[in-house]
C-alpha cells in the first residue's frame, strides 16, 4: 500500500457543503450546510443565511462569547447533535497567531468546524542498526482510535496554553516523563490537514516535536491514555504505516513526517513530492 | 528584520504576467507577456497567442524537441535576450515524478520558466553548546550572488542525475568531501518556491540533505567555486539571516528551513506559522 494514502485520507472534503462561520466579518470556522438549520434555532447567538453562519454576539468579550456557544452547544449534546462535551477548552482564532476570539469546548470543534492545534512528540533511540522509535498503545476505551498505535506523546493545545507547555503536560501524564526529561525535545514543524468527520470539519495544526531518549529512560503509561510502550525500529514503524491500518489516522501523517525529515523516506521514493507537499498546506 | 522577509522574497511574482508554455497540452514553464512576442518570431518551435506559448513540435521525440529549442536559445543568447549559455542541461517535466520531455540549458530556465531542482545540504557538528554549521562563502567571480555566504554544498540537479548523484558530485567538487563521507548524509524534506527575476521566473525544487561532520573532517574548497568554509554557531547563522543581506538568496530559505527542523527556531516566534507554511508551496 501506499503512504500516501494516510495524506490524503487526512485531506478529505467537500468544500461546496460548507459555509464560513463569520464573527465580526471574519472566518472563524465552517458550519457543514445541514448543520446550519440547527443553528438557526438559536437566533441570540447565530444568524444563519445561505452564505454564511454568523456569530451574532460579535460587539461582546471573549468570556459573554464562550458563554453563549457553550449554552447552546450544551443543548446540542443533550439532543445528540454534538457527541459529546469534554471538558476541555480550545481557543477559537480568526489567524495563525491571532489573540483568541472565544473558546470552545473540544467536543464542539468540529461542528463548528473550528481549528485546533495539538503536539505530537517523536520518542526515538539512535542505534548502530539505525533509529527506533517509541510507539505507544492507547487504550481500548478511548473515544477516538482505541487500541490503536500513537506517538510517544502528543495532545490537544488547550485554551492558555502554548503548544511548549501542552508537550511537558502531556508526557508527564501520559508517558511518565518528567519536565527535566523534555529540555533534549525541540520542535521540528509543523504538519496540517483538513478531514470531514460525520460530525463536521477538523482542521488540525500540528506542531511537532523530537526527542532523543537518552540510555536508561523509557515512557511508562501513567494516566490510563496509553496501556504500553515499545522501541520499534523505524523502518518497522515505516512498514506498520505504509501496509496497516494499527496506527491512529492522524499519527500516521505525523510519523511520516518523521520518516521525511530523517531520511528514511527518500526523495527516490515515486511518492516524495506529493508526500512532502501533502504534509503541509 | 524578519526572517519571513526572505521566503516573501522568493515568492514573490504577478502570475497575471505570464502565459502557460504547453507541450502536447501539458504545462510545461511559463513565458512572461513580454518575451511571448520574441518566441513568436520562431513559428516552426513556438506557437504565440494571448493565452499561451505551445512547443509546436509536440509529437517528436525528447532529442529532436531539446535540439529545436536549443536552437532558439543559443540564437536569443546571441541577441542579448537569455544572459548566458551555461552548458548544463536541465530537464523539463510537465509534474512531479514525471518522465523527462525535453533539456534545456540552465541559461535559459527562468525565460520559460520551467521547474528546476536543486539540493542543498547543511553540514553540521553538535557540540556541548549547541548546534554548528559548516558555512561556504561563494567565489567573486559567481554569476549569482557572488561573495555570499552558502550552505556547505549546493547544486543544480542536472539532466538525468538524480539528487543523491548529484549531491555526491558536488560535495566532491565544492567541498573536497569523498562519496564515503556522504554515507552520513540524508534527505531531510524540500523547499520550493516561484520567484520573478528580470529574465523570467525560477520556479525551484530545493531537496534539503542534513549531514552530521564527524570529528576531523573538513570541508574544504576544490573547484573554485567557493572561496572558504567557516564553522558558526547555528545561533549566529540565525541572527545572519535574520539581520543581514550576506547569504544567497535562496539559502537563506534552507537555513529557515533547518532552524525549524532542529528547534532552533520555535513555535513562539510569532512568524513561525508563516515561515513553515511559506518554506513548501
Amino acid at each position: 500500500m501506499s503512504l500516501l494514502r494516510h495524506i490524503e485520507a487526512v485531506n478529505r472534503w467537500r468544500p461546496e457543503r460548507f459555509r464560513p462561520l463569520l464573527l465580526a466579518g471574519r472566518r472563524v470556522g465552517r458550519v457543514r450546510d445541514d448543520f446550519a438549520p440547527v443553528l438557526a434555532a438559536f437566533p441570540a447567538v447565530f444568524r444563519v443565511d445561505g452564505d454564511a453562519v454568523r456569530l451574532t454576539p460579535d460587539a461582546v468579550d471573549t468570556d459573554t462569547l464562550t458563554a453563549a456557544v457553550a449554552l447552546v452547544g450544551r443543548r446540542l449534546v443533550a439532543d445528540g447533535l454534538i457527541p459529546g462535551w469534554r471538558g476541555e477548552w480550545f481557543d477559537v482564532m480568526a489567524e495563525d497567531g491571532d489573540r483568541p476570539l472565544l473558546r470552545i469546548d473540544r467536543g464542539a470543534l468540529p461542528r463548528f468546524g473550528v481549528r485546533a492545534a495539538g503536539v505530537h512528540l517523536n520518542g526515538f533511540v539512535r542505534r548502530a542498526d539505525g533509529l527506533h522509535l517509541w510507539i505507544a498503545r492507547r487504550a481500548p476505551d478511548k473515544k477516538i482510535d482505541p487500541d490503536k498505535l500513537d506517538n510517544m506523546v502528543a495532545g490537544g493545545v488547550g485554551a492558555g496554553y502554548g503548544p511548549w507547555a501542552t508537550l511537558v503536560k502531556e508526557a508527564g501524564e501520559e508517558a511518565s516523563l518528567p519536565p527535566e526529561a523534555m529540555r533534549g525535545a525541540h520542535a521540528a514543524g509543523i504538519v496540517t490537514y483538513v478531514m470531514e468527520r460525520e460530525d463536521g470539519l477538523r482542521e488540525d495544526l500540528l506542531y511537532v516535536y523530537d526527542l532523543e531518549m537518552p540510555e536508561g529512560l523509557e515512557p511508562r503509561p501513567n494516566d490510563g491514555e496509553i496501556v504500553d510502550f515499545a522501541l520499534m525500529p523505524a523502518a518497522d514503524v515505516l512498514a506498520l504505516v505504509r501496509d496497516t491500518d494499527q496506527v491512529k489516522f492522524n499519527v500516521n501523517v505525523t510519523l511520516i513526517d518523521f520518516f521525511v525529515r530523517h531520511g528514511i523516506l527518500r526523495p527516490e521514493d515515486p511518492d516524495y513530492l506529493a508526500i512532502c507537499r501533502g504534509l503541509r498546506r
